[in-house]
């Protein structure tokens, strides 16, 4: 067996022991510190991150107390502000202002967020005068901007300074930066005029000048939106991003790290609410029941409320219903089939949305493609099924299923694909948006092209 | 007006302009390269790689060349391998070769990989010896494996030199190496023993030992999972990750920007599936109609096929609907709550799959929470619903309705929590196994439990 196998193995048994004791009650495990603090060392960190947002908020707390005081801050940073806040109680706010001290200045504040006021303030107090300035800084943005995000403890060289000053000025700074890697460039006035790296400055000969050793600068403005700019950002491998306010002047730093989590909190938004739920601030295993239901009922509502409009459309062509009762067989299959090549349609240009493949301008295009994707599918599916159900239940209703099937893939596709444009366009979340719209919308308008072609074909 | 929004405006029209003369047509375009040169110096970077994205490939091939050397390599670099390898023909094979000399060995595997196999070997036989070595080391692993995505190379100290060695030794290795910012720690026979950074080493004394300025390494190996490795890696916020062989020798680093790659194109494929259609390899406008059928209408057709199920369903109940024909109204508000319900559960549980909140052993506590979160929702709906059309149709079909819905939440919830495990066990890809499953299991039983409620209340 290899190292590795093995590692993994002694790893999980731990975690499983670790588990076991934490289980058997928040009075027993104290008791047992040092047998878990042995089992603690032979758990890597990702894995103890992992299972402290499996425990519960009290459990999760002595787990940190017993890590070595280095190992424990990695894992509070690696936590979610959601879980972090959670904490609070167990934690107590002391070890809690511990935590809360070392965190990067941006960080700090997305924790703040989630606490309630009065436990903000009594961190806030607890920090020294510099660290409780920068947290300032960054609570002076709006959330959703660039401003939030960035470390305001930024490096910077003069253009006028050589290579080797420059290494000496981060050598100063080194204490108050959150990173020295990317080197913003700037004028005596702040101004961000190009962008170096600790390792050009490294290679470079001592007397070379900055200017000479800088790129033009790729930077992002405090009043930018986050989650486009981290897109773009992430897209360039880029370490770190420049932040300047409206004149140019440098005032923070956005590292890469950074950038991930706002992607990750956003596409952990898009996914939860695609999927007709709010999304949630701490692990699914923790998070109470009735949290669930609530992140859920409010979609779940809509959706269903929306869907009387379907009976009522049902209602409205109870006759030809009632005159034929073997059209009523048919239903979920018209219905089902319109949702899904909608969804497919949207699911498509909410992610092209998001990455900028496509803008809200692009609606003519993207409807003209979905209207001919929509008649490619529709024909395909009718046929099939128009052919199929033919020979189960009679020509004339494998005329009626087939064209309808045709008719209801081509407006589903197109409203589909329009839709969540639209929905950027009026400022709605198009992930959010698009969905319960094409469900009731493509739902209702297929039944009633299936009822209007069902009257023609068969007469009732 | 802020010189942010001037220098904005001034690029959306460079853009507009550009991307008129590059309509005009592929044989006009050429001719006003200069012009379309000052327009490029005026669009920031990103936006030149989205108006690219943007493009047809002779288009977006005469844009890259028009770029200056720099600017288009970091442009080419920050595309995805499946539009580089369509930019191959416009681009013919030897500026396509310039842009592979400079890809980083993992980017170069990737677009390998896009590409037919001449090319392939045509573009590999233009490398040089130590870039050919280093791809092919790349080419050795399985795909999904760290071993595709990390960087062979890698800097390192001796863990018995001093820091003032190890600066030298980096200065050294300095060309041949992808990131020198993280730097692995390892013994004579390459084994890891813990990691450093250039900014310690360059704050430290020189003569301080290296032993004394490492930390323990947290590493994978060149066979672990590349999603599942990248996700837990980004949680830990470090810039680079060492990966090892079996015996813990160092072979490779993976730099956070190709971890963020692994995630994006990850979770690309999880939305487009969960979506019900196949992950598209380019930017959507630039992709042919035909592929996006192709994409699209193999998940259509099973689930129009297995929505087949609930026709037989209703085909068995047909005596029930011909007696009581308004029990079809409520045929779409029924599969469709039902949907509607188990795809909350299953989104909610596939995310913290992948986030490692949930395991695939955690299968009872996750089926008692969506358990006790489909009574809740099933309750509150079925009280409303059963009230609201018991008032439009009568008593009896309140109650059936109600029961009918509480039901159905309940057992679309469970079903749908539990989907995404039992596909992680079965070793499918939960974001593609539990939306066709769900939709068609709880269509069909919904409507099951439905015509027997029925039967029972309305004795038809």
């Amino acid at each position: 067996m290899s190292e590795h196998a093995q590692r993994t193995d002694r790893a999980d048994e731990a975690i499983t022991r670790l588990e076991q004791i934490v289980r058997e009650g928040d009075d027993v495990a104290p008791q047992r510190a040092r047998e878990m603090s042995t089992l603690l060392e032979a758990i890597p960190l990702k894995d103890v991150v992992n299972l402290i947002e499996r425990l519960t908020p009290v459990r999760a707390a002595l787990i940190l107390r017993l890590l070595p005081r280095r190992q424990s801050i990695a894992v509070f940073d690696a936590l979610n502000a959601g879980h972090q806040a959670d904490l609070v109680d167990a934690l107590g706010t002391d070890s809690l202002a511990a935590f809360f001290e070392v965190l990067e200045p941006d960080d700090r504040v997305s924790l703040l967020d989630e606490l309630p006021a009065e436990i903000a303030e009594l961190l806030m107090r607890s920090l020294d005068e510099s660290d409780h300035g920068l947290t300032n800084v960054i609570l002076g943005y709006p959330k959703g901007s660039m401003g939030r995000h960035m470390s305001p403890a930024v490096p910077m060289v003069r253009v006028t300074a050589t290579a080797g000053d420059a290494l000496t000025a981060l050598r100063e700074q080194n204490d108050r930066v959150e990173t020295i890697y990317t080197v913003p460039v700037v004028t005596d006035d702040r101004k961000l005029v190009g962008v170096t790296s600790l390792r050009q400055l490294l290679m470079a000969a001592p007397e070379e000048p900055v200017a000479s050793l800088m790129d033009r600068p790729i930077y992002a403005h405090t009043s930018d939106e986050d989650e486009e700019t981290a897109r773009w950002f992430l897209a360039l491998d880029l370490l770190a991003l420049p932040v300047v306010d409206d004149s140019t002047r440098l005032v923070g730093l956005l590292s890469i790290d950074d950038a991930v989590d706002i992607i990750e909190d956003a596409d952990h938004e898009d996914t939860a609410r695609s999927g007709g739920s709010e999304p949630l601030q701490q692990p699914y295993l923790t998070t109470p029941v009735w949290r669930l239901v609530r992140s859920r009922i409010v979609w779940l509502g809509v959706l269903a409320v929306s869907a009387l409009l379907t009976v009522s459309v049902l209602d409205a062509f109870e006759d030809a219903l009632a005159a034929a009762v073997v059209l009523s067989l048919f239903i979920p299959l018209i219905t089902g089939t319109g949702g899904n090549t909608g969804n497919q349609a949207a699911t498509t240009v909410t992610r092209s949305l998001a990455l900028g493949d496509v803008r809200k301008r692009d609606v003519l295009p993207v409807m003209w493609r979905e209207t001919r994707v929509g008649l490619l599918l529709g024909a395909m599916l009718g046929v099939f099924f128009g052919v199929l159900l033919g020979v189960f239940y009679g020509a004339s209703i494998g005329v009626v299923l087939g064209v309808t099937l045709f008719a209801v893939c081509t407006l589903a596709a197109t409203v589909g694909g329009i839709m969540p444009l639209v929905a950027k366009a009026v400022g709605a979340d198009p992930a959010v948006f698009s969905n319960p719209f094409i469900t009731t919308f493509v739902d209702a308008a297929g039944l009633i092209i299936y009822f209007l072609i069902a009257k023609a074909v068969l007469g009732v």
